[in-house]
């Protein structure tokens, strides 16, 4: 068999059955392989950060990776941004990049370019395969990098003659290492720690803001009194009754080091000491008080969940329930406001959905009014680049085989850099409800430099507004396939969600605020 | 001052004017002294590879190299592959990427990733400015480095304190240094092989395929009796009445081979010895025949038309019109095809108009009945990764000072990466006509495919149709806020172009064939 066809009973036998995919000439016998062995879901994506969001969002929900199909340096190019975001979500993604024939990258083709070095820049495990025999096994190794917890991207290059040439083997599956042991020493200084002190912040982050995490990081902080907030990103977090109510720790700099304050421990589990985004100039450039001390419970690298129970029995932390979430939520009425929005998506959306959120500055107080809707999974912009909230819910209705509705809370900027997905979103006939947030200009940007210290001239307004001229984002929509509809109002709005939900496929809702 | 305002003094000073943005966090310094010293024209696009392709086609008009402004490191991952297409096309970029604060950015926060690493492998040259002061002086040397014959791209990594401290010093205008001189002793060399053989081609690229270079081979052609040729893609190539019958190399190996089969011996003006896009199993991937001698005439880094200008006086050659072109082409009528479509665009074009040629497959054959159009400049897809037509067109109507009606002859699958462009030639009222031939697949793939050897099953076709949904470009446009109309048959098509050629602004006709 050729090298392409290693690839694909590889990658089947590693337990990587969803490609998402835009190939170029050079894969062509890889989609040939794909035609002759049964059992890849192919998806296609109409550019390539389309494709690289899908299979972070697909991670996220599947925990399982998809592999990418690019094209050249450049398609790599393409999707790199969202390769960046799926980086900081720790997510598993094999990629699979086509490139020229080895002989055939000394003339230096237009397409030649330095596939590496980019892969490099975003990749945790980066490979160029110069013969099909070693195609299979080269795969297999690109799947278990991606599967080394808690997840990673790997790149596996491929000269187009590695493909075509005879002489493939198939690779059967590695098994993956654990994650590194919990560090029973860290456990018995936390315990320490919290049962001496009483200002003490529990900070979760990774796999520890799941359902599990959450349960035993509750036990630990009613019995020890300690307090509990999540990073301000975080992949997937598990939200609604019967979940804890879990902050974030603030996006804004002053409203950051006003919350951790109180702390002069902060307990890290796959967490990070939390700092700004960006400096800002005489600001403070990290969140904690002066003095605070930080003490690993866990990195990412070991399981938080494992290390969260180990603290909880060292502590001997009763059961603890969560507590009441309090009455749902009612749909509101009027003009559009972040609250109002908040409040509507708790009281329509439907269970166990999955929320896609980069409302970017619109949202950053949904937390709080969006605790009592039924229990859902809440995904974020893990690497801040906009553009991956559409590809990242596109993925991950995927994921979930299509069994749970999946609402993108969406800016209207960002939605802009990936707007393509809605075709892949009505092409795959995906239960995904987009929130298009549409205020016509970068609203985070004409806060940002309001910090700057002036009110925007013309020549800035000209690069902050989209107002000029407006986006209709039915037409958008509508040129891709996917059903939509304009609201003004918050009645509109919460009865184009509740119609959304009722249909098979994707459905967009243009919110004018 | 700060480092922010001596960039913006810095490049306007250097002759920059212009700038294409999409700004962030990071860059609202710049953005606010871009408020306070007049003279530079902002440019919003609302996706990075939008912004890097105009300023490539911007390039391309001007002779003169505008700036990108671009955030942190996946803002220039966005913006990557219209760069390599810029640098395929020797095209003067100034990118200014702004990033995280020098004594932020070890705290690793989410938007940090290997922005010099992605810079290095498309630029060619990359700076990282660390100190307020040392702005100016980075910004003029990029502008140099830009502005090095033929044309480069230089990417200036500004971290945001560079940007806010004081103490930024303005920098004059560096000179640029003449191209490298031509070498006399090549002159000598070609000048002979021209007398003493009837079997010479002449391949031209790079300046050598604008007016003055044509002019020049067409003199050294008609007294030697040598063939002329230019490479398959060209940045930016003079066509229609006035100008000499130029084929280009053709796409496909066989015709290629063809083609080049009765030529021993190649001169390279700023070529180099044709090969393959893409190499195929058990296909020679060079174009050329087995033992063809090259005779370098001109590097790309030299003058070309200079040395076109000492061949042509030491072979004594004559002046030489070039030939009558025969009478203009009328408009056609009926079912479209690629033939038709080539000359209704020769019939109704108007003068000194632009064509930004994404045309991909379908388009292959235009130029054979083109030649008889009024004057025109046509610009190719050079670096091979679409998605650089609208953007290349958007900032060519920009580089002509909106004097030029810009055609854009779009693909649909190309034109859907970058559909962004829209909205920018609706924002700044740009004289564009788009026509995008809308045949719902990846057409080129199809073919690829065959050469792998089948028809392509249900799973491949799902990753090469872009039917199920259908696209509907009329909307795509409307939703950006750009007139459109949609055309079945070739009346249709002419009557629309000629519509939209009265138009202040931009127009797309979705040509569905």
């Amino acid at each position: 068999m050729n090298g392409a066809r290693s690839l694909v009973e590889t990658l089947l036998k590693s337990g990587v059955d969803t490609c998402f995919a835009n190939p170029g000439t050079s894969e062509m016998h890889f989609v040939a392989a794909l035609d002759q062995v049964p059992g890849m879901h192919c998806v296609l994506g109409l550019q390539e950060n389309v494709v690289t969001g899908m299979a972070d969002g697909y991670w996220r929900m599947a925990r399982k990776p998809a592999c990418t199909l690019l094209h050249c340096g450049p398609g790599l190019g393409n999707g790199w941004t969202n390769l960046h975001n799926a980086r900081r979500a720790r997510s598993g993604i094999v990629n699979i990049v086509g490139d020229q024939a080895t002989y055939h990258r000394p003339h230096d083709p237009p397409l030649t370019a330095d596939t590496e070095g980019i892969a490099r820049a975003v990749s945790a495990w980066t490979r160029t395969t110069t013969r099909a025999a070693d195609v299979g096994r080269d795969a297999a190794e690109a799947v278990r990098a991606a599967r080394m917890h808690p997840g990673q991207v790997a790149t596996l290059v491929l000269p187009s003659d590695a493909s075509w040439d005879e002489g493939g083997v198939v690779a059967g599956q590695l098994a993956v290492p654990a994650p590194q042991p919990v560090d029973s020493h860290a456990i018995d200084t936390v315990a320490r720690v919290l049962r001496e002190h009483r200002n003490v912040l529990i900070l979760l982050a990774c796999e520890a803001v799941g359902d599990e995490g959450q349960a035993l990081a509750w036990r630990i902080a009613q019995a020890t009194g300690a307090k509990l907030m999540a990073e301000f990103v975080n992949a997937r977090v598990a939200r609604g009754r019967g979940r804890i109510p879990l902050t974030r720790v603030p996006y804004k700099g002053e409203l950051a080091r006003e919350a951790l304050a109180p702390y002069g421990h902060i307990v890290l589990v796959g967490a990070k000491p939390p700092v700004g985004f960006f400096a800002y100039p005489g600001q403070p450039n990290v969140h904690y008080a002066p003095g605070t001390q930080f003490h690993v419970l866990s990195r990412p690298e070991q399981d938080g969940v494992q290390a969260l129970r180990m603290l909880a029995d060292a502590l001997h932390a009763p059961q603890a329930d969560a507590p009441d979430a309090g009455p749902r939520p009612e749909a509101t009425t009027g003009e559009p406001t972040p609250e109002k929005l908040a409040l509507t998506l708790a009281a329509v959306m439907p269970d166990n959905a999955i929320v896609s959120d980069e409302s970017v500055s619109y949202g950053r107080d949904f937390y709080r009014h969006t605790h009592a809707a039924p229990a859902h999974d809440w995904l974020h912009l893990a690497g801040g680049a906009i553009g991956d909230g559409m590809p990242v819910a596109t993925g991950a209705a995927l994921g979930a085989r299509k069994q749970r509705r999946v609402i993108s809370m969406q800016a209207d900027g960002a939605g802009m850099y990936t707007v393509q997905s809605l075709w892949t979103q009505a092409r795959e006939r995906l239960p995904c409800t987009t929130v298009v947030i549409s205020n016509r200009k970068y609203s985070i940007l004409v806060g940002e430099y309001a910090g700057v210290g002036a009110k925007p001239g013309a020549t800035a307004m000209n690069m902050l507004d989209l107002g000029n001229p407006d986006l209709d984002w039915v037409k958008l929509a509508g040129g891709m396939g996917v059903e939509a509809a304009r609201a003004t109002t918050m009645e509109q709005c919460a009865d184009l969600m509740r119609t959304s939900f009722a249909r098979e496929g994707p459905f967009l809702v243009e919110l004018v605020v």
